[in-house]
């Protein structure tokens, strides 16, 4: 009799954000004149822009020709993408990243669940606390993370660097030497990142315990200070210690489009072993490569009119973030981030739970956020909201939350 | 310090496409002058139907709309695309197939490299040989093969079941239970398939022995004989034993367009756990949706207008496969398949191994195929040779290889 993967069996209730979709939907299904506001997930709500669904056009029209017809995509990716891509995200920052160091994807999420998989099942992974349920999520599946308390809602084989606010959601090094560490940075969900000095620390202290950093640069287009860095191979030494992935959805509104795309520099190994083998075997495998429209339209993102027409969508969000941050403060909350990230992370009030706060600002204001609590232990007490709605409907849950 | 897995270390060179890709590109490298011809690569040349192009821009055009924009697709696919597929898939077939049970994907690659995943280390895979090789790469990267024996090319935990003329392509029930068997039907490579009472065998012994079948039904649209099953679902008990995948890269050219799908029936279950539950689960975290506009365009295959079209190339590819069946016949090689999948599969001639054939091909016609042991070690003495050529270029490489 076949057998299933019992490490699936212990991961606790479902995936964050398919409980949230779940207890609005019936929310909605039982207050039917309700009208909500969904600064939950983290998804976009602008269109795409013009620049780019010139380029989708364009590419639709040469899949109708026999002439132009692309069938299979190359294992890497098109070249004119990933071109695109070292020139833009690394050459122009001074970081030496190649072409063919670059992997095109169908997005980050794919790419942050499945690169865990080259690594050894004997690896301890270390997280920030609170962060992308992904992470842990694809570990425990793998079998990498022991078991799971529910009543800490801690797995006795991860290594967790809680971010707070008594920390100022710097992480510090753990007692226990990890194998792997997860960075996403900025980070999601706290909003807050690391400056570029305290990110080399982290650098150089993966180099010196032999440990891999997957980092998350996701949220990337949102910094706007000048002491953060914007790839982790603007750090001295990261190409022998980091793998880092980049996403589309947020910089350029691809989350319904799909693209992504992972950078595993030919200097990491592990002894003689090339992890950039190891993920080409596994993208070749497993992976087919992502739509050639999609890619055309990846590759508009870095033309002059996507780069403008993009500012614009970054700093409509960034302009959310800022009416969120400042409303929440006026109104007595304590926020975080908000300022290099599209999220805004606040204290909850009253001693309630995250998933309290939740219930309470569905119920009461009709505004869906994120539990803290649903990020990792640390986030408990915490509550996450996105910048990524509309102007007006962020202006308007303010309003809701003001009178609560 | 870290570690990888080291079970890809195991896996014998580069995958098949790769090194093809590579041969070919080294070749037409050393003779700039010489014009190939690719019938190697399972890749369609016909350019996306009218329907289809349409359906693309229109989804193109919403998605530059903000009243219209899509974000993150629901967690198994759009339902206007999976009910399409439960309703002209299955019910159409009397196969009562509901919509909830179907994952949509980025491809059949994807899941038939995933859905492995789910499964316990500790199962014992059986393959059919000669197969399409991401079944039994994938299980390598897992840990679930063995050893590999570079003489035999086979692996020390893998059940093989050989396909081949003397058996008349018909997989026999191996000696040793399996708990995982792989199908491929019609077959890639051997473009061979059962009869719906072999497959009903096959359901028969999978619900009898408690094994799981990942039945790869890619080359459906090219059954043309009638006691043949277009789905595992026509068999009585199939839903008890066994997950469908499903590509449109073969029926509707999508192979640069990506989509796929899989079917997880809710009666399958392994105790008391489920499958689809976990597929989901798996789903969820670790996938974020195929793009709204490949949905729009997947559902555009069943349309009308998208039917007809894709009828018409079908047949299409067809006229190719019997162009070469015919033909090669006629120059006096052995030759299967090609009825009901668009794949000839061919004898070498004068006790060839099948890379030396690919060579000899390579090198004197200037024509690229499949070497057959590419596809599992009785693949050896193989060649497989495709129809999604173009009809000139098909006819072009008969007159070469007639003059070998």
């Amino acid at each position: 009799m076949f057998k299933v993967n019992d490490n699936y069996q212990k991961l606790p209730g479902s995936y964050l954000f398919s409980t949230i979709a779940r207890k609005v939907s019936e929310y909605q299904a039982a207050h039917p004149d309700k009208t909500l506001i969904r600064l939950g997930i983290g998804d976009v709500t602008q269109p795409l822009a013009p620049a780019i669904i010139d380029a989708m056009h364009s590419a639709v029209d040469e899949m109708g020709d026999a002439a132009t017809f692309r069938g299979y995509a190359p294992d890497l990716g098109y070249e004119f993408l990933r071109n695109a891509i070292a020139e833009n995200d690394y050459r122009a920052r001074g970081c030496d990243i190649r072409a063919d160091e670059i992997f095109v994807s169908d997005g980050a999420k794919s790419d942050s669940g499945n690169i865990q998989e080259i690594f050894s099942v004997d690896n301890r992974i270390a997280v920030c606390d609170p962060v992308y349920p992904v992470y842990v999520d694809s570990n425990v599946m793998a079998g990498r993370t022991g078991t799971y308390d529910p009543t800490t809602e801690v797995w006795s084989d991860v290594i967790y660097m809680p971010c707070t606010k008594e920390n100022n959601f710097v992480p510090e090094f753990p007692k226990e030497t990890p194998d792997m560490i997860y960075l996403c940075l900025p980070n999601n969900p706290t909003g807050t990142t690391l400056k570029k000095s305290q990110l080399q620390e982290w650098v150089d202290y993966a180099n010196r315990v032999g440990a891999v950093i997957i980092y998350d640069g996701a949220y990337e287009a949102y910094i706007s200070e000048d002491d953060v860095a914007h790839t982790i191979y603007e750090c001295e030494g990261a190409k022998t210690c980091a793998i880092e992935l980049k996403s589309f959805s947020k910089n350029a509104g691809f989350t319904g489009v799909r693209l992504g795309y992972t950078v595993v520099p030919k200097e990491l190994k592990c002894g003689d072993v090339s992890l950039h083998a190891m993920w080409a075997r596994r993208h070749g495998t497993k992976f087919n490569g992502a739509p050639y429209i999609v890619q055309r339209a990846g590759e508009t993102v870095y033309s002059e009119a996507g780069k403008a027409q993009l500012a614009e969508q970054v700093a409509y969000y960034m302009k959310n973030a800022a009416a969120i941050r400042s409303g929440l403060a006026e109104t007595g909350f304590e926020v975080f981030g908000g300022v290099n990230a599209p999220y805004i992370w606040l204290k909850t009030p009253d001693q309630m739970t995250s998933w309290e706060f939740f219930d309470y600002l569905l119920g009461t204001a009709n505004v869906v956020g994120t539990p803290g609590s649903g990020f990792g232990p640390s986030g408990e007490g915490y509550f996450r909201l996105t910048a990524f709605g509309t102007y007006e409907n962020t202006l308007a849950a303010l309003e809701r939350i003001k009178k609560l």
